[in-house]
This record gives structure tokens, sequence and C-alpha cells, in this order.
């Protein structure tokens, strides 16, 4: 492996580390000792990349703003439909993700690094801009406000969630929300088109891996700008 | 004032200061002694009521499923909607309120304690049952699932909105989330006499006063049986 690469690989082993150990244990209490315990890696090269437990949530933050996965789709409701379902088809497998929410909410992370909830929110508004030109969206719905409610709503179902019986998927728990969520949002016309079957977030990961031909590269692709 | 009045205040002077303390600064990191300097009170008044924090903490959430204020209405989702606006427009004024929530987001406190979420859950869902024998609900509505999504969309939206620019009250966000939600659960007759306005919250909890002619009393009525 080049040098780069195997960087770059490096680099990613310990963001996933850092992610498990601040989604177990919280910002307050996560330690560079665990986070190394974890990623197998040495001191030396934890530090190489990351200078700080701060740097490391950094890090962790940046990678949470993703669309990795979703391909573009001729109905812009659909795009966002699969936005929402490929992250919670890959939430309960990537700890990085998960991480994420878990710093967002705690609130001295979120004093020191700030969110990746304001990019979401803006990413999602564009979608619902673009549905709109489109004529997608009932006339009434103002793009900023359901993005900002649905984001919100999101966030809430994953947290909740992790509290509640292990019964119900995420997946599944997330299809529910856009049922509830879509009648408010999209003219008939384009509501009757969606998938919002819990396994569409599987079926589009799928699609795009075979789309690339590939196994999921190191390098993480489909990284918006973060805000964190 | 009688002892036993004196020690339910002092109990309750002793709450909020937790509270503000378990918001502030999350559960790991929270003190008795800021708690103890924030209510004014001696070291031996608070280990008369609590024995540790753990108790304190579960003292904080035994509050926290409360439905005070809210006067039973003919429709019952209008008495959902007040429930939803009522804890909307108490709780940034009752640190008691958001340190709930705060506490049962967070992983290590959610663990020793439980939240209040699961009996928040099963009230809903009540008056959503309620709602559908008298014909209020649309006939797919499953009320135990419209539930579980609004409480943990409600959540959502006062974990997010802390993040957030103070451009607009939680009392407002919340009347968003209620204006999405209701035209996929109410049968459109009961949603056209629905009052989900931003003030609802605010006349329903004053109305409430001046039912029982006097100012809120120490005594904390309307609390639920906590499942913390």
């Amino acid at each position: 492996m080049a040098k780069q690469a195997r960087a770059i690989q490096t680099r990613r082993v310990i963001l996933e580390a850092a992610g498990a150990v601040f989604d177990e244990f919280g910002y307050e209490s996560a330690t560079i000792a665990e986070i190394l315990s974890r990623a197998g890696v040495t001191k030396g090269a934890l530090y190489f990349h990351f200078a700080s437990k701060e740097e490391l949530a950094r890090g962790v933050l940046g990678e949470a703003l993703t669309t990795e996965g979703v391909l573009p789709q001729e109905s812009k409701l659909q795009e966002w439909v699969d936005v929402g379902m490929v992250l919670a088809h890959r939430l309960p497998a990537e700890p990085l993700l998960s991480a994420s929410i878990r710093l967002s909410a705690d609130r001295k992370a979120r004093d020191l690094f700030g969110t990746s909830w304001t990019g979401w929110i803006d990413y999602i508004a564009g979608l619902l801009v673009a549905a709109k030109e489109q004529g997608e969206l009932l006339p009434h719905v103002d793009p900023h406000q359901a993005a900002t409610l649905f984001v919100s709503s999101w966030t809430g179902v994953e947290i909740v969630a992790t509290s509640l019986e292990n019964d119900q998927t995420l997946e599944a728990r997330i299809a529910v929300l856009y049922d509830y969520f879509l009648p408010s949002v999209a003219v008939p016309g384009a509501l009757r088109r969606l998938d919002t079957a819990p396994d569409r977030g599987g079926r589009v990961w799928q699609a795009h891996h075979e789309h690339y031909g590939q196994e999921r590269a190191a390098e993480p692709d489909g990284v918006l700008s973060s805000r964190a």
C-alpha cells in the first residue's frame, strides 16, 4: 500500500475508535488511552494525525455530515428520503455517525465544537427548494422550516430509540417519520411515487456500491463541508 | 409556615438547583457542592432529603413527567396539543424540565436511572386511544406508534433548538411540529377545530392558574407516576 493510502487508513481507524469511545463514554469521560487501545495504533501515530482530544472530536464531527451512498434522483423528495434512510441504515454499524449525534447533544462538547445540525438543515433545505422548483412541494411549505423540523425529528428518533426496547430497527422508525411527515410536505402526485419502505436505505446503499463496483473506499466521499 | 410545608418547599428548592446544575454541567460533572451553593441550603438539609447525587437525579426525573396546567378537553387531540404546548411554554423557565431531557439523553445517567420517555409515550398513546374512540383519529393511525414518533420529535426539537440561533421560541417550534404532524393523524373535521397557535401553551397555563385561583402551589400536582 502506498504511504499516503496507509496514512489515510490509519486516520480512519483512529477516528472510528474515537467515535466508539465518545459514543460510549461521552466527550468529558473519554480518554486518549481508551481510544489508543481500541484503535490498536501507537501514541505517535495518533498524535501525528490529532494533537488532542479536541481535535479528535472535531475530526469525528467533520465526518458526520455525509451523504455517501445517496445517488441523485429525478424526484428531489425521493433524494431527501434516501438521505435520511441511508443514514438510518448506516448509523448502527458506524460509530462515527452515532458519536457525532452524541457529541452534538452534549452541551460541553457542543460549546467547544458546535454541531453538524446547521449543516444538515441547510443541505435538506436545499433539496426541498429544488423539490419546490419541480412542483413537488405543497405551496405553503417553507423549505427551511420543514428542514429544521425534519433534522430535529430525525435526531430525536435516534436519541429516544436507543433508550427503548430494541424491537424495531432505526430504519423502521425513520420510515415511520417519513410516512407521517411527507403528507404535510408533498403534493399528492409526488407523494404516491415515493419509496419510503424500511429497507430503502439498504437498497440504495447497495446500489451505490454496485455503481462504483467496489467495497467502500478508505477515503470518505460525499462528506459535505462541515460547519462543526 | 407549617413544618411540613417548609420541608416540601426546601425539597423543591434543592431539586430546582439540582436541575439547573445537571442541565448546565451534565450528570457526570455535576457536584453536590455546586447544587448546595445554588440552592442556598445547608448540607444537612440537602442530605435530609437526598442521600446522594443519584437520588437527586432520580428526584429530578420524577418531577419531569408532569401534565400540570393541562385541563381536560372535549377533544382529546386538543388535550394532546395542550400537553405539548404547555410543556414548551414551561420548559424555558423550569430547569427541572430541561434537566430531565438532558439526563435522559446522557447515556451514563440513562443507564443508572432510565428515562421519562416511556412514561410520556404511554401517556400520549392513552390520549390518542381516547381520541380514536371519539372518532378524531384517521383509521390507519396506530396510537402507540404515533405517540413514540411524537415524543421523539418533541425531544429532538428541544435538543436541536438549544444549539440553533435563538430566533424562535420553543413554543413556536413545537407549534410547527403539531402543524406538520396533525394532518397525518386527525380526521379533517377534528383538525379544523384544533388550536395550535404558538401562544396556546401560555393561555392554557394561565387559565389553569385562574381556575385554581392561586399562584403555582409549592406541591407539584399533575405529576404522573414516573417510570424513571
